[in-house]
């Protein structure tokens, strides 16, 4: 497996870390998840998995990997299932004993470092919210990912938690997202821009401008204004990437969309006649590597931010490769301890305000 | 020539039209602007077009076309031009006799059908507003343009004209978009979705769902929200997509930048070594088609709609092949009477309101 980032489960020293799985999350359930875990588990000898959801299916389907993976791999049992299009508030109170819930709930007991799932968004999210609880003098959580970009790759946040940030909500996003940044690529003062119609100080809304005022007089290393451009092939190399959420996942869906768009089209300039397929053939090992280069599964995996602990979304469709991303990267999170050295800073951010 | 419109200024047929060039305007100036407007003249026997610029620079590089096309090529003195970092307010305070300014007069004045600048794009959207004035009804400006995607194209505004749109400007902005995209796609009823962060109803902010509101209720052909991969790859077609300028501008610079990306990626990928390079000779002929099918200069030229007169901007590097694309859509926009058709919409639309 490629490593995305420099500090992966497969790097964990001696400290052994336990992540939570919902293992019925997700479009594929337990067809995903389980592989990918025992995957992770054979890779890292110091990471524990407690796998969660149905008892009868886990138990069948685990039997043997008990056995081999013993003192290391655990199930919990939950009755309930999220659907993946059940509205938030309606899973928030009827599905208590969901597999969603309770991987969360081993986060908050301390049971498990990280929790990882595949569920629906606004589910997890508002179940996050309500079971972890805010970073106090964080005021809303954020979703951060990494984009691949021409210098390697970009973190960006936030990408659709919130679709109204205020200029505060803004600054307090660049706050946690470098603190991220600084733990699992190992920088010491990550570069900051704010994503902007242009690159010029007249430009953008109220909340970016009074954003920008925020970020210069704070101790980030801030760089100004950044375009859409900047997410994957701007002209400086930014490592995090702050938006608003509605801005941010709209970026995202964008880039998304134009990859897919331009590899629909390459393969069918490729496969127009007998001639082009014959040089489609020729160029296929060079065209698989770089698609291996921007390869979604490769970048699976997105934090919420702002909660007391840490909770990783995967993709709804991902394969094992790609849960197998995303457990890697809670793994990496909770190693790095990133939920205490976000904490410290944002209270640290408060002080120096209290005191200027 | 690679046709993009149905329509194009080589298809014009026995109707006479006259665009105004901004002959100084973009990175390049005359050097572009005059090469392209000659092959335009050579290309469509009934445009007229109209160089403003100074006098003896023109004079000196249009002596020989002056005599080949007589009466259809012509030039209007201007002693001024806009820098390509002016601020809007100072070019429009100050450089009352700029290449700019003179191009948008001579639309006002009737001389010009639609004018075309390389200009700097704040400038040129402050003066064609002072010049031109709005269509009664409209309250803002918008910028349209086209995007390569899988099922073609994609029309998609505001691409940055305003940074805060209220409902009833994203429904404004539709209003006029569908009527341009009627016109010059020469289909009846497009297809409209609102940029949003979701395709579910309960999605997006306030200004996104009121504006669902209203769209839902015209007669306009509304299918609903769409997400940032609908611009170039959605799972449907859609004709034209509604968004706020902060964000339609951020989408359309995450795309640019994508393609970027993935472009440099191609090449270094095919770089690597004598093996790869060979691959890469091989492949040359079909990537350099399908390059050419997302060629930006292809989709070069954006609409500025809400005004009382056609004006489209060219992006300020814009090579010859691009700046001839923008006066072909320009003589498209033209042709096809769009200022007329967009006025008369607005109001009928402003009159079924008031029946309502």
């Amino acid at each position: 497996m490629i490593r995305l980032f420099t500090i992966t489960a497969e790097s964990i020293g001696s400290v052994s870390l336990t992540i939570s799985i919902d293992a019925m999350g997700g479009d594929y359930g337990p067809d995903v998840t389980i592989p990918a875990s025992l995957d992770c588990l054979k890779n890292n000898p110091n990471l524990e998995l407690i796998l969660v959801g149905d008892e009868a299916v886990l138990k069948h389907r685990l039997a043997e990997a008990m056995t081999t993976y013993r003192g290391r791999l655990f199930f919990e049992h939950a009755s309930q299932c999220v659907g993946m299009d059940e509205s938030p508030s309606k899973a928030l109170k009827n599905k208590k004993d969901s597999s969603m819930r309770v991987a969360i709930n081993l986060v908050r007991d301390g049971r498990a470092d990280a929790c990882v799932s595949a569920g629906n968004t606004g589910a997890l999210m508002a179940t996050a919210r309500f079971v972890l609880k805010m970073i106090p003098g964080i005021d809303r959580p954020a979703i951060i990912s990494t984009l691949p970009s021409i210098y390697g790759h970009t973190h960006a946040l936030d990408l659709g938690a919130n679709v109204d940030c205020t200029a505060e909500h803004l600054f307090q996003f660049a706050v946690m997202g470098a603190e991220l940044v600084k733990a699992i690529e190992n920088i010491d003062n990550p570069t900051i821009g704010l994503l902007n119609i242009g690159e010029e100080d007249v430009k953008g809304n109220e909340q970016v401008k009074s954003a920008a005022k925020l970020l210069e007089s704070s101790t980030l290393n801030y760089i100004g204004y950044v375009e859409g451009d900047s997410l994957t092939a701007g002209h400086v190399k930014v490592d995090l990437i702050v938006a608003d959420g509605f801005v941010g996942n709209v970026a995202l869906k964008s880039i998304e969309g134009a990859a897919k768009m331009i590899g629909a089209g390459l393969k069918a300039a490729f496969g127009k006649n007998m001639f082009t397929r014959l040089a489609g053939l020729i160029a296929y090992p060079v065209l698989r590597s770089f698609k291996n280069h921007i390869d979604p599964r490769r970048y699976n995996g997105a934090s919420f931010l702002g909660l007391r602990g840490l909770v990783i979304k995967s993709h709804g469709g991902a394969d094992v490769l790609a849960f197998k991303t995303a457990i890697q990267l809670a793994a990496c999170e909770a190693e790095q301890d990133v939920i205490r050295k976000i904490s410290e800073q944002v209270e640290k951010t408060l002080a120096l305000r209290e005191t200027a």
